[in-house]
């Protein structure tokens, strides 16, 4: 692994707001595209943004990269999925061998997929699997503890997980990846998401909690006890990402957090997915505000906890497509839009160049 | 052009509903995906009626094509709109160049495009442009009619606009053509839109009557003035698509609804774009309710009165980006989401393949 030469604070401490001159001079831009003042809408603020984050007026999002990033919970013993906890890693090897939902929408725009093991139960061996370097390790342990009796983790492997996070979408970026799409595996993880969300966001565990890949009304009951005891036996600090994350989160989410980071500081813009991805991106925004300038939010979920926490991060969603499949596929799927709001800034005619009349006045 | 075999009665009869037992088949298999069910949400649906339509568990949409319908309008003699009439033809050189919304968007989802002539003020000469085959001129007159003092068109012209439109269509549908997606330019056409919307749906003027490219306030009074004085002094009788069409309609958004009728009647998946696309679908649904087991709806519009019209035609809308640039430009971009639905259907490992644990019982 690349060694670590800043520590969390100095990346958080690094990052700035995103260059507003170039958004400027990328809404002159569309100010003067061949169409009515706007009139594609959102496409325009995502196409300005992306200026904003590259500063230029040719943004390209060509090399595209998804960092799955998977762990297990302990939190798994209240029964709190409607799956069992060796699906985590029957699905990595899904990933590996290509027939998951975020392998197919991937293809479709052309992003490579890497695994992370940020923390999943059994040691994976990557030559085991065939993975070569689809597959990284990057364990912080075999799993969370129980977050329900006590916290998931200690608060230096909560920043442990942030930092490989970090360093694994910073090598990406080092290697000209242009946009990184966050994505997620782990059987149980929408309750440490919920947790977060409920601590970051200020909401009822009614409001955000879900019945996540389908438990039924006990196994929700269920899930919201196990939450509700996480929080009130650990106390999480809502003013601090990094307790939040320890006490009640998860190994991947803290790899997704550290992901946002690195996007943030290297300028490189991150698509994240669902309410997983999103409590990664909470636990980013608690350490550093400024990271939202380079999020997009890929779609909004099932989940009903989710537009919660986009509201919370001041973002709108791209797709709001009734998904809830987490890996990464709604990140995948809304990046086909942010390729359209490309093409339209950069390939577009202008009035003068169509030769065609303005509005009246 | 081809002989037209069918009268338009006779393409409205034999127009049939989905086969739901391909659609079951395509549930079954959706079924059997290594994900929790139905979990990527409306993906499912759209890819289960692709099936529908194309009868396999296969579909494919690789051949795209969109047909940019053009025609003018006598109502902008009344100041309904923000732009001069001669952007029309401006904007027909523009597609045929390569410049417009819809080109870029087009490209992204390799889907070719043709621009049809249905009734635009001056003669076009496709030479003239160097257009080719990207220009048909299938003109059933030179603009229509002042529509807030009488009929748009004779109830002749209209039933020509829509078999014109058909046989365009039918002709592309017979290249191997896959999926259409539908696309307008004519300075004023919301306006007929809003009208034939207000008749077919029974809504309001003030719900359904927007600000087009951007008209001011005095211009949208002005466009609500209109058409209140064209519904009063035509009486369109919104149980006749056909009379509404006629009496407050368009040329382009006649050839719309027979673009929509071929789809269904061939069996192809047509995409509709925004407001006059739409305009277009209800005076198909009009004339055969049929149509919309065959409509995919790209997007929801910014033009208030979008999400009445597709409430009434029971579609929801793919996207959501405040888009109101018509063109086929909303439809375009949707079809990014429509092969993402496919390959989802088509590629995706089952339980069984990925040796994935299920769902505890």
């Amino acid at each position: 692994m690349t060694e670590n030469l800043k520590s969390l604070q100095e990346i958080t401490e690094g990052i700035k707001p995103l260059d507003a001159s170039w958004m400027e001079k990328a809404m002159g831009r569309t100010a003067q595209l061949v169409m009515p003042p706007r009139a594609l809408g959102r496409l325009h603020e995502l196409s300005e943004r992306l200026c904003g984050i590259q500063r230029t007026l040719s943004p390209s999002i060509q090399r595209k990269a998804f960092l799955v990033m998977a762990g297990d919970h302990g939190v798994v013993a209240e029964g709190v999925s409607a799956f069992p906890q060796e699906v985590t890693p029957e699905m990595i090897r899904t990933f590996i061998t290509g027939g998951a939902g975020i392998n197919v929408l991937a293809r479709q725009v052309g992003a490579e997929i890497t695994v992370v093991d940020m923390g999943v139960v059994p040691d994976l061996d990557p030559a085991v699997f065939d993975a070569g370097d689809r597959l990284l390790i990057r364990k912080v342990d075999n799993g969370t503890a129980n977050l329900a009796v006590g916290p998931a983790m200690s608060r230096k492997n909560a920043e442990e997980a942030v930092i490989r996070g970090y360093l694994v979408a910073s090598e990406l970026i080092a290697r000209d990846v242009q946009i990184i799409g966050t994505g997620d595996m782990g059987i149980g993880n929408t309750t440490p998401s919920a947790a977060i969300g409920a601590v970051l966001t200020g909401s009822s565990l009614d409001e955000m909690v879900g019945r996540g890949t389908g438990v039924d009304d006990e196994g929700l009951n269920r899930k919201k006890a196990a939450i509700q005891n996480g929080i009130q036996i650990n106390t999480p600090d809502p003013k601090d990402g990094l307790d939040v994350l320890a006490k009640v989160g998860g190994y991947e989410i803290g790899g997704i957090a550290g992901v946002v980071l690195a996007g943030a500081d290297h300028g490189c813009p991150v698509v994240i997915d669902g309410f997983i991805s999103t409590a990664g991106a909470l636990i980013a925004h608690s350490l550093c505000p400024h990271v939202t300038d380079y999020i997009f939010a890929g779609h909004c979920s099932e989940e009903p906890g989710h537009r919660l926490m986009l509201k919370h991060l001041n973002l709108e969603p791209i797709l709001n497509l009734g998904m809830r499949l987490g890996e990464g596929t709604g990140g995948a799927l809304a990046m086909n839009i942010l390729d359209g709001a490309i093409s339209i800034i950069t390939d577009m005619a202008t009035f003068e160049e169509a030769g065609v009349s303005e509005k009246n006045t």
